[in-house]
């Protein structure tokens, strides 16, 4: 009847739209799984002792249209003006069809890292682009996938530069006119590993001193200088010479590699990537080809399928996914692939001659605006620069700076009696005259000649993007089709499941995805002054204070920009904490056997040795190993890092005694954020006895994994940790930053923000509920045909399963990878392989995947399951089987068919989709040819016959 | 060298961006067709008596950052108000997964009409499902798949009711409770046809007296009224019962259908498609099964493909398409695909519950603010209302107005003494209280309990949205994957070219269509007061000048919403001017044999006598013919309309002959605008003689088809026709509106606003130049293979080419259809077929596709010729090759393959994409089955097993 009242809430964004199951799929679920209710299944899965006391309460929900209205309001309140500030970020234009089908467009930005080559083919070819751009604009030999930011690529260049010297120094050089943040990092990560930093004039440099150098190019306050003379100096002493560039000076003037530069860094945020408020951009790496093995990141190769095609994959991948614990030399997990493929997307729209139009014209802007100053008598420093001058003005820097805020400009205050200033693409004449009147100069910028201030000396005269794919037709028609293209080889969240173990693929809403974009969040500089970002600062006070109440800390830092950078900010805090204390020699760091790859590789980076704690056979932390461990350190204990609920899945009763140990002996104990999925609402770790968590905002939060990056890694401290926080040169604070900007990539920050305002308390509750229901459900449904490893006491799961499959090599030869690659065939991305235990699936659904494509899934398990029989039972060959063929092709079908089993049973088995059949676009990929053979940037053009034969 | 000065303009959006050739391509393609330079083969093109003399100017074009930045600018003129003004246009709240995934997402956007169902078939399942909620809401038995607005809608259900009625009446009863705009349309469309409008109230209706009658539902008023009775006593005397409903309020009020209705019609807009100061949105029409061949628009019906599986296609086609030009009985050309998509997953997001849920809170908040303004002691209209109630105010009316506006809101003046205020699903408590504050009233929207102020015999008491797809999981992640399987299923623009002649599928770049989403553009009702539309009238002001700069026009009409409704726009104009003139009588329209169906279907509708016009063997209009009808006809001249350049494709010389006679005989020249690409800034149509032209914006000003619409088709017109445009009653004039809204369709003038301002008058022209370019290489790479029919004098063809395609139907058996379908193969949308000359294929490439993918359509179409051969030479059967069996789907290969071809020839030709071959997911589409068995509403719920079998 249509008035009777209803309780349907048509706007309740947590229970209509993110969490996918509906309240009559729970109830059939639920009896799968054997349970009464939601309370019941939760109250047998989450240990009573460790539940929270009071529930999330964050005020009522927004819906969507009022959350998007809370957030143009909360944008009104940053102001966007011009920034000259320079400073490594600088303002772009993002093309608008690369916004509309890359960052707006969910195949792209909810993909996953490419580990799985089979269907991430577009977004590889992307990021092979990326290298190849970065391979020649740089003159460099090799280049990697990105990184995380300049700053922390000027650190990683470091210990690189330590890893492959032969020099025995102990210090690193640093030239003055670096980037002061990137001079901060640098100092950060040196700190703990024993290194010493020199900041000092690259003409004074003493190569013998040192194992390495690095230098800005353009230097911060716009100095173009030839680094070739000293970097042959430091190779004479074995020393390593870094260049840190701006890729867009580099279509101009000389390049790193002419420099004989062994690496070279920068940001390639301005091709195309706005500024945001710090970021997420992509910064990149390039070296020497003889130095690519010690290279951080990853790197994209080409190799060949199993039919000899050519296939994109990640090579040497074993040095990263699986960093070798202890061995490891960087932590560096999470890339920044969607702003990587931002950035070569904008290379590949303007090519060579347009990305050298673009630069010149900035240039001659500049030279303008410098011309402009001197005829009204000021001195402006340098005489060669490219984008950037200084300018004297005195003791009225102040009120320069605040006559050109009132034009609507920020400048850069450059020590006490200068102005920096740095333009950019987006530059325009009325700009070029308010930065004049800002210095009491009336003209228009309208009467001079073209002018260049590079010294013939500093030119470029080498080629760059001479591959064809910088040479393609360049026409939004074309560029839009490549686009699809690509994203349409690749299997993202908009098709299917992403059941991957410990990242948490979970639904990123439309709605949180908008206001990211909008010119009030995109166009902030992360150097503003503050009363310019109070949008910002509202909004970073309020995700504070809500992932304070989830978490059970007291305050939280948003600078680190990936899971791993987490880590190393929350052992750095705990670090200076002891430091503080007196007890700078806790040094000692217990970390379970079954920790993630990166727990052992942050504590190595801050100087830490790592103990290993055994797993009892049940996959938890073997407590007398643990107190045994504890007490033998006892005197030197600096902490310990578990991560919970355990990255077998299981909600570890032991947790706290695991905690008061670490305590008793002085440690302070370091919770892993990544399975916090599982715990919101529930449980939290400040109350189990944690001291620091990160939390991966790209998983528990919302964050869309972008392909690879980007990430946010905020961590939590009780308050006793909070003074050593990581600071930072433009905002203070007692220790050194570990991010190039102050709150890390903050403009995703909207994304996790939105997510808390639209799911409430309650709803936060209920998707951490829900998720483990749905991981109980897929374990209840495989049982029989699959082993499932550890659960709790109880029997059940927490928001993850790891399934065995170990048995069946054995029984029929087929591998974990053959599983993996015959779930593409269904239309699946693989869970993830052989972690934390080889040989095993770990599968975590998320609660926002709906029953009926759980369902989709169990059935191709089970199908799998009925394919191993048939060669565990002699029925088909143990060689050429759908399991060993797969992943199968369109080829395969249009090929002679030669195979024991049917092309209906190679290409559909159950789970896949008949009409609406993702097709991976090669066959498997060869790892081990890839290896064998490296080739890390666009394959030569008679490879591109591609298209249309 | 790096400072080398360099031409290139890395923002030029014509040359970089919208025009498809590079300029080196262009030098080829050139050497191909045999041409010097583009300006030696326009010169041999485009005659020079009809040359334009002087080139447009429209300053400086902007590029895509300043053209953003510009209508940021521009936007800010608008002033976003809350607006319960009603009146047929309601806030609503787009879902945020709905805007980005189809209203912002090129592969919905792009897309053709879906004449070729078989790579239609997301959009066709789409359309179907729109017209299965509106069949379930209005409880009618046939409803189409959209109409342009509301006010046309009830024009068309008029014009229908005449047709189908067996009444010998000749008046049309309008309930006076219609909206405005909906009885002046009426008006407007009846008075050349000779039907008398007789509005008055239902009560007092005289049913002998008409042959049909129009009720709004609820009225413009609020009132909920029964027209049962109405209608009862309307089929007594033959009549026919027309219901104009709300479809929201249908969720709870007795519908159409149960009260007897014959015909329901009504706007769809508040389904998730926002106000856009009138437009686009889809207006919906339904029927009794027995009148569905006489019901205008496009219907959607279930058919098989030729392996028996159910594919969707568009039904009774004939009708459409193929408007049997004189014997019309609608010019309705255009639907709202694209808005209809929205409005049904607006249903299928929210599903019964939802839509009821949402209305009852609607309804609940009106009377919770009729209830505030009783005690306050108002007088409130009507006692029974669904959203809208109106309030006597005596003589303060102008002051409640204002002080409405001082808080942020604009409500409806309603006669002399009334204030209207209607509410929907964006209004917040917040809204209640400052409506309450206008009328003085201050308390608090929470004090009161529900209440429904709906008598129950009004009660709705069937069901609806039964069908399975409004019950699917709605969760986001569910609805986002049924989005993109559906888009995927569809072969647009962002993936192939579209080369349909007459039909200009060019470039709808990112940058045009990003303003369009705006708050400021979206959410500004049509009938604001102008001073809170100063950037649309800015905009209108501006884009008319420029179009009329184009055209020679003097003056524009923006109101006409595609391009049929223009020309019937022209024709009014053209009538009214005659009998201003006091020649009433001259109803003589002299109209050429290869015109566009719409145009006699349009002269038509002003009750004009179509006097066809014979055609040249060359294809030119017949100059003897032309003037021997006009002399006989020179008394009753009204006009003739005429193509330029022809339908054909060739400018004829003789056109300003044909406008001399025409005016010579007092008649007037309406030319259409359909192929304005092919003259855009090289020749002008008011310079040629043309009085009134119209231009389709979806064609040459780059507004996107949208997958069958939106359009606008504003007409331009010479100096003496100004004063007889279109009026409204909104914004007076002295003739009726033809539209719902003033301007038609107008937030999508953005688009073509934008597009203007980027390219400016010398890309404009430069695209129309390339366009020619781009058909003559076309037409030079098919000769030999195929008979290139109509050419101009030097061999030339103007922007499209007819390739004839009869030979082979004799010689092979083939048909055009036949090709058509095996250009899918080839991953191509058809050209147009059959049209303007049977069994011909008419190629229209504009200038935004590149040379590739010319060469690409070319190698298809010259593949297709040898398969043709190898028929006709005897080496493959007559029936069973691939051109028979196109198009082919992946069922075809995994089917057993008993065909005297490969798999590889069947499904890879030449064209086809390898690894990004594109998949028709049906094979060839049964039209006359499905025409025979029509199936116009979602097939059952056992069909449905389709997913993961």
């Amino acid at each position: 009847m249509p008035f009777e009242p209803t309780d349907y809430l048509p706007y309740d964004f947590a229970n209509r739209r993110h969490i996918g199951p509906s309240p009559e799929e729970m109830a059939e679920m639920l009896d799968v799984v054997g349970a009464s209710d939601l309370d019941a299944l939760i109250d047998d899965t989450v240990p009573k002792s460790i539940r929270q006391k009071e529930p999330l309460d964050f005020g009522r929900p927004m819906s969507e249209r009022e959350l998007l209205h809370h957030m143009r309001e909360n944008a009104a309140k940053n102001k966007v003006f011009t920034s000259l500030i320079g400073q490594g970020y600088h303002g772009t234009v993002t093309p608008p069809a690369i916004q509309r089908n890359i960052l707006e467009n969910p195949a792209w930005y909810t993909a996953y890292t490419p580990y799985q080559p089979e269907i991430s083919q577009g977004r590889l070819e992307a990021l092979l682009n990326f290298q190849t751009m970065i391979s020649d604009l740089t003159g460099m030999e090799i280049a990697n996938a990105s990184l995380l930011d300049e700053s922390t690529a000027c650190a990683e260049a470091m210990t690189m530069a330590q890893r492959v010297s032969k020099s025995k120094a102990k210090a690193f050089f640093v030239d003055r006119d670096c980037h002061p943040q990137n001079i901060e990092v640098v100092k950060t990560r040196a700190e703990p590993l024993g290194i010493e930093v020199i900041v000092g004039n690259p003409d004074k440099m003493d190569p013998e001193q040192v194992f390495g150098a690095l230098f800005q190019y353009p230097g911060t306050y716009g100095h173009v200088r030839d680094f070739t003379d000293q970097i042959a100096a430091l190779h004479e002493h074995k020393g390593i010479g870094v260049v840190c560039a701006d890729p867009m000076s580099l279509t101009l003037l000389k390049e790193p590699g002419a420099m004989g530069a062994d690496i070279a860094i920068g940001s390639t945020q301005r091709f195309g990537v706005p500024v945001g408020y710090g970021g997420p951009h992509a910064a990149y790496m390039a070296c020497r080809d003889a130095y690519k093995r010690a290279m951080p990141g990853r790197i994209i190769g080409v190799s060949i399928d199993s039919h000899g095609n050519r296939a994109y994959r990640l090579s040497l991948q074993t040095r990263e996914q699986h960093i070798r614990r202890e061995k490891a030399n960087s932590n560096v997990c999470t890339a920044q692939a969607l702003l990587a493929v931002m950035a070569s997307m904008y290379a590949v729209f303007h090519g060579p001659k347009g990305l050298k139009a673009i630069a010149q014209r900035i240039h001659r802007k500049t030279v303008r605006l410098a011309r402009g100053l001197e005829e009204a008598g000021f001195k402006v420093d340098p005489q060669a620069f490219f984008d950037t001058i200084t300018v004297d003005v005195g003791p009225l820097q102040a009120a320069v700076l605040k006559s050109a805020r009132d034009e609507g400009i920020n400048l850069r205050p450059v020590g006490e009696k200068r102005v920096g200033i740095s333009l950019d693409e987006t530059t325009r004449p009325a700009t070029i005259e308010g930065v004049w009147r800002a210095f009491g100069i009336v003209r228009k910028d309208d009467d001079f000649a073209p002018e260049y201030r590079v010294p013939k000396k500093m030119h470029r005269t080498s080629e760059f993007l001479t591959h064809p794919i910088f040479h393609m037709n360049r026409a939004e028609t074309e560029m839009m089709r490549y686009m699809r293209r690509l994203a349409d080889r690749d299997l993202a969240l908009d098709r299917a499941m992403i059941p991957l173990g410990s990242c948490t693929m979970k639904l990123n809403s439309a709605a949180e995805m908008m206001p990211l974009t909008w010119p009030e969040y995109a166009f902030v500089h992360p150097f503003v002054p503050v009363e310019q970002a109070q949008g910002y600062a509202a909004m970073i006070e309020d995700l504070s204070d809500k992932l304070c109440q989830i978490t059970g800390y007291d305050a939280i830092s948003m600078q680190p920009n990936s899971g791993a950078q987490g880590e190393y900010a929350g052992l750095l805090t705990i670090a200076a904490y002891h430091k503080a204390r007196g007890e700078a020699h806790r040094n000692i760091c217990l970390i379970p056997m079954s920790a993630h790859g990166t727990n052992p590789a942050s504590a190595m980076m801050v100087g830490w040795k790592v103990v290993p704690v055994k797993s009892a056979a049940n996959g938890d932390i073997d407590l007398d190993d643990f107190r045994e461990k504890a007490e033998k350190h006892s005197e030197n204990l600096a902490g310990c890092m578990i991560t919970y609920p355990s990255t077998h899945g299981v909600f570890e009763e032991t947790v706290m005694d695991v905690c008061a140990i670490t305590h008793e002996h002085g440690g302070q104990v370091y919770i892993d954020g990544a399975n916090m999925n599982a715990m919101v609402g529930l449980s939290r770790p400040g109350d189990l006895g944690g001291d620091v968590s990160h939390l991966n905002l790209h998983k528990t939060f919302a964050i869309p994994h972008g392909g690879g990056g980007p990430g946010m890694g905020p961590i939590g401290v009780k308050a006793h940790l909070k003074p050593h926080l990581p600071g930072h040169p433009e905002t203070g604070g007692s220790e050194g930053p570990v991010s190039a900007a102050p709150y890390g990539s903050a403009s995703i920050l909207t994304i996790s923000w939105a997510y808390c305002l639209m799911m409430g308390g309650a709803g936060l509750t209920q998707a951490t509920r829900v998720a483990i229901l749905n991981a109980n459900y897929i374990a209840k449904r495989l049982e029989g045909a699959f082993d499932v490893l550890y659960r709790g006491p109880t029997g059940r799961v927490a928001h993850e399963c790891i399934i065995d499959t170990r048995p069946f090599a054995e029984s029929a030869g087929v591998t974990v990878d053959d599983i993996a690659k015959r779930l593409m065939d269904a239309g699946f991305h693989a869970p993830t392989m052989s972690w934390p235990v080889a040989g095993t699936l770990m599968i975590e659904p998320t609660e926002s995947e709906t029953k009926a494509e759980l369902d989709r899934f169990c059935e191709a398990m089970l199908a799998i399951r009925e394919e191993i029989r048939d060669i565990e039972e002699g029925r088909i060959d143990a060689e050429n089987n759908p399991l060993k063929m797969a992943p199968h092709t369109m080829e395969d079908l249009v090929r002679e068919w030669d195979r024991p089993y049917s092309r209906e049973q190679g290409c559909f088995p159950p789970g896949a989709f008949r009409v609406d059949k993702y097709w991976p676009p090669v066959n498997r990929v060869d790892n081990a040819w890839g290896d064998r053979n490296l080739v890390c940037i666009c394959p030569p053009m008679e490879d591109y016959a591609d298209a249309a034969e």
